[in-house]
């Protein structure tokens, strides 16, 4: 639509665009505009393109070359442009069966692997934020089936069978001797003194064992984590099922939330419903693999050399899923807390990092722990966060460490549980948070270490009773204290 | 409203009332029916009363004796009860001037220290659950006009002058050496590898010189809070401005979920509007106070004799307050970590372990950290929590620890920063949560350590150099240690 009537035909200028501008950069055929009409003020355009120069680029083009060329010629401007019906043709990668839709889409047609979308009224921000591109993504993603197909698992590596002091559930045990009391949250537990005593000696085991020895250095990471921060590092791709999310108040001022404090204090209930008119977002949520929010500190940074490799840890505060309901003790917990370690090198010093951690927590498990455990090559943590089930690409992968849990009986099945892993996130996090060395390329990796975990699969195989424990371990944790009682 | 029409007057039974059950339990006149009137099934009545009897009280005596009398005699029962207008006229602790309003009231008339409320339709809910008492007790407590008048505040001693490195903002200097980088969130920081050094050697000082003299023991307490603990704690009184809300998705149905991803896989935006309709909650915060998800663990329980004192403390995760806007470092954030110390004992035990716990910190900051500082009696946290701004109560009250901050100029007003308290809390966490000792009554107490302030004190008065450092705390910090740096 111009600014106002054109006096004249633009078959030339259309003419000159087919010729040049819809064709550049095609080794094909590029797009072209195959009918046009004008009346009064208002332009029609009928575009066919293949895939080097889509429609919708063309669309764009043109619209600038006209806006230059009859801008010239006729002092007239382009007072908006949109785009009635879009039908895109294209082959899926994969045969498909289901009915697929997507937001934005008119129609999904699918024939075999013949795909047709159709979408109406399209408005340029649509366009030009190429919407289109990942509209056609998006389906061929829905394309692929996994159906009953399971995450990539792999096993790499298992140790000996290890003495094993009982066969009881260690939650429903800690649970009897209060050495751990449920919390008023879906998941959520209070650690008595000895839980925690254990625990804590296990963080002294890896600070002294790990940390120290392979000179990982401590940094206090936020907890609280942005869209910003799951938008880039992929997150906002999948995880909304299983996210605690935060909100905020529109206001600090007291009069603004009076009415709330005023009905809970007749009534004794709190008014959930009057509360979300009062607040702001979900902003984001509880931090869910904890290192994403460290990549927002050296984000678009150029990191100077001597600070690679850069090797970092955190365990300054606890992570939250929505797990799955159901009675898992502390086996899945929806609050827990983890020993987040990253590190950035150039390739190949992320692999040798990796295989150092790998080393590293062998040693802990065999030598202080003694624990039967096993490693399994399985889909990269952050594939699987997005919904994916792919395996591992040459370095680039996770390693899931399982540790036995005798009261599920036999060695199969979820009688294993995975309490570590560890991770070579190739080029991922330093492309998403635009973080480059000064002359190398940069990877990363990461590993997180679940205290509740840990402490599930040492108690189910070690059992409570300090006797049976290896004599290292006992040394570290040293007297056992009791946890408070009640009557 | 009976279920049929009577046939008989009720004269005789309300007499019967007027003489018995309305009086009962009082000294002075207690509660009277001064009219009635029976139309068919429905009977009319006005209770007048004093504050012996309360008039709702009457009207629910009455519903229940004129169920058993008439019950029996006619073989009818009562369909339903409701107060149409009730007028409550009572006497202000204070004159006031401003207008008040509260929720479920027709109106709220004051002349001078004189109130007349008027309610309208209340049902059975309202007038059982005491709706009523705890709208005077409101309206009695917004007639106390805090106006300008800040909360109690009292110098109790106060350190030498100390000798001063520099005077810069120690957050700016901070975040210029790297040592500390702006978060993503609202007052939230993260701390790199120099920081977080020193937050641990004096988390170190901490353990050493008062956790393990004062053999406390490590606990770890829940950081999300639901509704049902602030209901208890008080805190759902008045802290609704600075929470940060948590909420839940309504299922982990990947499905239920797909649009919204979807939605983000084409925009690169995510949609909070849409997010808003699938999530469950407000369920609660983040953990505020620290202390009171602790007392869940014990609620309503008897705790054996040997279990006191009950000597805890936790440190394993961040806590949020909505603070307000502005420019404040690291003094004021939003998220931070705090080491949050909690005793129970007998009101003797509980204030001799406050006397300790003081004489400790007197100890860390004099001798170890060489700090300038000064202690106040300040209106307790768990009153300024719920709105309020009186003083201690004998014991029962908070230190606040005050250091000064240099840069701030003159040894006066906000050059002093609050960086740590103390409470003798009484007897209120073992009331709100049902605590009871085997024979002693059981008081409480506990300490808040805000390890960011900490740090800001610290830096603000003894610099970044640790040249300038008192040499037993350079000691344990050791060689302090470089930030990751960008070109």
């Amino acid at each position: 639509v111009f600014s106002k009537d054109l006096k004249h035909d633009v078959s030339e200028e259309i003419d000159k665009a087919n010729k040049d501008i819809l064709k550049r950069g095609s080794k094909k055929r590029g797009a072209k505009v195959v009918r046009h009409k004008l009346v009064k003020n208002r332009l029609d355009v009928e575009i066919i393109s293949d895939e080097t120069v889509r429609a919708h680029d063309g669309f764009i083009r043109l619209k600038k070359f006209l806006a230059e060329q009859i801008g010239r010629k006729y002092k007239v401007g382009i007072k908006e442009a949109k785009v009635d019906e879009y039908k895109i043709m294209f082959k899926l990668d994969h045969e498909v069966k289901k009915k697929i839709s997507i937001p934005f889409a008119e129609s999904v047609k699918i024939d075999k692997r013949q795909c047709v979308l159709r979408l109406k009224d399209l408005d340029l921000k649509m366009l030009m934020e190429n919407y289109v591109d990942r509209m056609i993504k998006l389906i061929q993603e829905k394309s692929i089936d996994y159906g009953g197909k399971a995450e990539h698992w792999k096993l790499i590596w298992q140790s000996k069978k290890k003495k094993i002091a009982w066969t009881r559930d260690p939650s429903l045990e800690m649970e009897k001797a209060n050495w751990i009391i449920r919390g008023k949250g879906r998941g959520q537990w209070f650690f008595s003194i000895p839980a925690t005593q254990i625990i804590q000696a296990m963080v002294q085991v890896v600070e002294k064992e790990l940390l120290e020895a392979l000179r990982f250095k401590e940094v206090i990471i936020p907890k609280m984590v942005t869209w910003d921060t799951w938008i880039k590092s992929g997150h906002a791709k999948g995880i909304y099922p299983e996210i605690y999310y935060v909100a905020t108040p529109k206001t600090r001022d007291p009069d603004f939330w009076e009415e709330i404090c005023d009905y809970f204090k007749i009534t004794r209930e709190v008014p959930i419903e009057k509360i979300k008119e009062k607040i702001d977002g979900p902003i984001g949520g509880i931090t869910y693999a904890q290192c994403p929010p460290f990549w927002d500190s050296v984000e678009k940074k150029i990191l100077a050399k001597d600070s690679i490799p850069l090797k970092v840890f955190d365990r300054s505060g606890t992570s939250m899923r929505y797990e799955s309901g159901g009675i898992h003790g502390i086996e899945r917990v929806d609050e827990f807390h983890r020993i987040e370690i990253i590190w950035i090198d150039t390739p190949e010093g992320v692999e040798k990092i990796r295989q150092d951690l790998v080393s590293r927590f062998r040693y802990i498990f065999d030598r202080v722990l003694d624990l039967e455990w096993r490693m399994a090559d399985v889909t990269p943590w952050f594939l699987a966060q997005e919904g994916k089930k792919d395996g591992p690409e040459g370095n680039i992968g996770t390693i899931d460490f399982e540790g036995y849990l005798p009261y599920k009986g036999k060695r199969e099945g979820d009688a294993w549980l995975e309490f570590q892993n560890v991770s070579n996130n190739g080029p991922k996090y330093p492309e998403a948070f635009s973080v480059k060395g000064q002359k190398d390329i940069l990877w990363s990796g990461c590993s997180g270490i679940g205290l509740e975990r840990w402490l599930a699969v040492f108690i189910a195989q070690k059992g409570m009773d300090p006797e049976n424990w290896p004599s290292r371990f006992k040394r570290i944790v040293g007297k056992l204290e009791k946890p408070f009682k009640w009557v």
